[in-house]
């Protein structure tokens, strides 16, 4: 879809009193309570004004109305998780993984770059020699053969190597004198490097890219919400908003082309304060963007074993991983966020980190007593005897189930069998009374909401693998994954006075389907995707439809 | 008055259908010719419904009905030049330039850090120990008699010296070690800094004072709006906004509490790109805020001899001053901004500069055809054989009339009696017909519009010197000084759509006068200020009426 048809559809029309009848409706109430509807009365504001039973009288005069046909209707889901921009720019990658031939490849670069030409670089990934029966690495001559005149720089499939043109070999001044950097590999033909850069090679290419243009920036926003819409993603917590990113947002919602809501964590401190600051900011855009807290790194991924872990990792004797902060620097940033009323967002992932930002959360819960609303990213790996304190510091657990299925094996080889009591422990943090915000990663992982429902509730993964679920006793019910993606994510935000439920006075944000994933399979919860797409009171997307939010 | 107050009394409420009745009212129409009327009809968006003759019939029920009393009313003056944050930040100091003891400034110093005890440094102005009598410097010791604790750093009345205390000086790292500058002297008591660091020196501890918060610029522009809105002054062209001062403004225009309108030029390229994006912004908050371009430096002041003068320095032989960029830069900045579609404001004081300047739009004109409203700023002193390029070019003159009575001497000793003839040439340019935009450059000079409109008629300073003016044949009649300050103020952001008349669909911003300036004497319209100032329809200041701007 065209970007200027994109944007027009994300432009909202003038409000009036809607009524959406006939549906098998389905929310929450603020109590966490289900309920359920055959009618929704939206107001001149785009808020829910009523919700009906089957025997309740119906308004007289509704401005619109439609006929729900019988079919499910949801709130519309709520990444408590994700990066907006990140998915963005996601879209815009030229992508290689369905190519067959070299000759298939360079054909696509080719008509990529004609297709593009004020993008300085042609960025891209999904390659793969083996698929092609090359017998061999690609090189910078195949590649100049496609784009002579623009450095061009392609991923691999596995993220593992890049492929790099002449042209951003030159501009990242790379010449037969550059040097491999420890953990990676410069590939080289007859004394020269031959445009593959692996593993930790690929950041002399990297860093010669040039930082994105606003417009990419704001194409990149316009595909990323086009895509969430389209998944059934209605608002979305932005972990890690950079200035940058916070001014396509304001360009978007000034030019009324905000459609998803987006809940901002500044990246740091100084982005935070750049963007916001002496407090959070008002809710802007009829409650389409506001930025609420800031995201801080504790620790890195378990992947890297950068995740920062109790006892050394099983697979690397000795290796604990390591804080990205010092206790002073971590308690520092949360005092300087708090006293101003911004709501603090702590990555961890390994069982030490979980422990220090408890730890950390325990001692300002005494120097700065209120309503703070902690909030621990990813949780992953936690100490069973560090469960119950996030119940008791009232943290809210923001974890993403389709991580647990991608990451299982490497994370029983990074822990081994005896440490997983408390990994992806959902169930367990349920139990000892915390709340559970669910989301995605995006674009670590899809932003298919659906899937994380499915992973939830079932601890399998798209192949159905392992059979009766991974740790199955960590999963949660139908209703905690449900309310993790709409209530408790809206809350884990503070926007649970506007979003998460369709109770009256609430934004009529919704989606409908084709079944009701209170009584689907996971199987078939998966494969779900939103016949119609609603924010504010308005249908932002019907599937197969031509020019709405299709991509 | 508090800033809380303040904040409120910026804050217009809902709009209604007013009549403005009884006024001996003055606009110029859109081709600026001069339109009289006595009643002034507003609609509920705040805009210029029309205007009425004394035998037009009155509407029959406005919403309001306001009694002018036959005073004059004018449209809101326009500042074409301005630093919004600056101004600001000028209010924010400590002035000590009413002391008349070393004893009274250690009392207003002491009271001014606990009036604000949140400040992190205390910055002042304003000293002057020949005034006081003392017969020497003060010292730091003087200062930590009033504050020890907090670093404290006071210029004096001239800006030729500055006055630190131990904290400042701790701060800034200076010890007995720590050597005098080039241009500058680190005052010395007993083998160690006395506190004093006279010119170049001065930037030692400049350069250890703590960026302003974002808190702060939140103040600095609430109490620049409200001393700019008691001056008449109801829009303003921002020359050189940072991303900083633009989050700020866009606080304000969330909470409501942006008042002035402020057409905003980035600070260079950088500070465009990150505010505005790939395009000039929309018009944001009810016409209250637009980035339009941006201002590039092409030299530096006649003070300093920075300015870029074709001929050396009649006061420094072998000295022309420099251009700040080369010619290649120059345009390169020009081309980034102008495909962009954002106006392009060039400051150039000396004859060269304005050369330089001319001749890049004159390149450009060739390669970027279509309307651009090249801007030139100050325009202060320019080669006879350059002012007709002016308008043939189409170049708005961007100048700034007190800078004239201001610079006089100076600019006599520069420039020596021989090379005058295109210096403040406001009267020439305007004859080879070229517009002038008239500002104030607010705060090297005071905001006040009236003084430069008295200014511009009379090239007379406030105490009436020189007599007669100083080149005379270079004032203005009043029609041009009033259109500088209002019609082509707004021309010259792309603004005439909107403000700077008062005719019908414009934007009902004007002033309530207690005489006419059309008929009043110089020195009469440099004493005037404003009874009433209305923006948007709504009246934000009347005179000596308590809670409403006065400051």
């Amino acid at each position: 879809m065209a970007i200027a048809a994109l944007a027009f559809a994300l432009t909202a029309p003038a409000q009036a009193d809607t009524l959406v009848d006939n549906v098998n409706g389905i929310t929450l109430d603020q109590n966490g309570k289900l309920v359920r509807f055959t009618g929704l009365v939206i107001d001149k504001d785009g808020k829910v004004k009523e919700l009906l039973d089957r025997k309740d009288k119906r308004p007289e005069r509704p401005d619109f109305k439609e006929d729900g046909k019988g079919r499910t209707l949801i709130p519309g889901l709520i990444d408590a998780h994700g990066h907006v921009m990140g998915l963005g720019f996601q879209l815009m990658l030229l992508d290689l993984s369905e190519t067959r031939s070299l000759a298939e490849a360079q054909a696509a670069i080719r008509q990529y770059a004609a297709e593009n030409p004020e993008m300085p670089w042609i960025i891209g990934r999904g390659w793969n020699q083996e698929k092609w029966g090359l017998g061999r690495f690609p090189t910078a001559a195949d590649l100049d053969a496609a784009v002579p005149n623009r450095p061009v720089w392609l991923e691999r499939i596995d993220g593992h190597a890049g492929w790099a043109n002449s042209a951003a070999m030159a501009a990242a001044k790379i010449s037969t004198a550059s040097k491999s950097p420890e953990g990676g590999r410069i590939e080289m033909e007859g004394g020269k490097p031959s445009g593959v850069f692996v593993d930790a090679a690929m950041s002399l290419i990297d860093g010669a890219k040039p930082k994105p243009l606003a417009r990419d920036l704001d194409r990149a926003l316009l595909l990323a919400q086009a895509k969430l819409i389209e998944q059934g993603v209605t608002a979305i917590a932005d972990m890690g908003t950079t200035i940058e990113d916070w001014q396509a947002y304001r360009r978007a919602g000034d030019k009324k082309q905000l459609a998803v809501r987006i809940l901002s964590y500044g990246g740091d401190i100084d982005n935070m304060a750049m963007i916001a600051g002496p407090e959070p900011t008002p809710w802007l855009y009829d409650d389409r963007l506001r930025m609420v807290g800031v995201k801080l790194y504790l620790d890195g991924a378990l992947g890297s074993r950068g995740a920062w872990l109790k006892a050394p990792y099983a697979d690397a004797p000795g290796q604990k991983g390591l804080p990205l902060l010092t206790p002073a620097q971590l308690r520092n940033k949360m005092v300087r966020a708090s006293m101003d009323k911004f709501q603090v967002a702590i990555h961890a992932i390994g069982d030490a980190a979980n422990a220090e930002a408890l730890d950390a959360i325990a001692d300002l819960t005494t120097d700065l007593p209120g309503e703070r609303r902690w909030r621990i990213e990813h949780a992953q790996v936690i100490d069973p005897a560090d469960i119950a304190r996030f119940a008791s510091l009232k943290v809210v657990a923001s974890m993403q189930p389709v991580h647990q299925t991608s990451d299982r094996t490497m994370a029983e080889a990074r822990l081994g069998p005896g440490r997983l009591t408390g990994a992806y422990a959902w169930r367990s943090l349920e139990k000892a009374g915390a709340r559970l915000a669910l989301g995605s990663d995006v674009p670590v992982e899809s932003a298919n909401p659906f899937a994380g429902l499915a992973v939830a509730i079932s601890r399998t993964d798209a192949a159905g693998q392992p059979f009766g679920g991974w740790r199955p006793e960590e999963a949660v019910g139908r209703e905690t994954a449900l309310d993790g993606f709409t209530r408790t994510a809206a809350f884990a935000a503070y926007a649970e006075d506007r979003i998460g439920t369709l109770m009256p006075g609430m934004r009529a944000d919704f989606l409908i389907l084709d079944s009701d994933p209170m009584l689907a399979s996971p199987d078939e919860i998966r494969r779900m995707a939103p016949l119609e797409t609603w924010i504010g009171g308005y249908r932002y997307y019907k599937k197969n439809e031509a020019g709405t939010g299709g991509r």
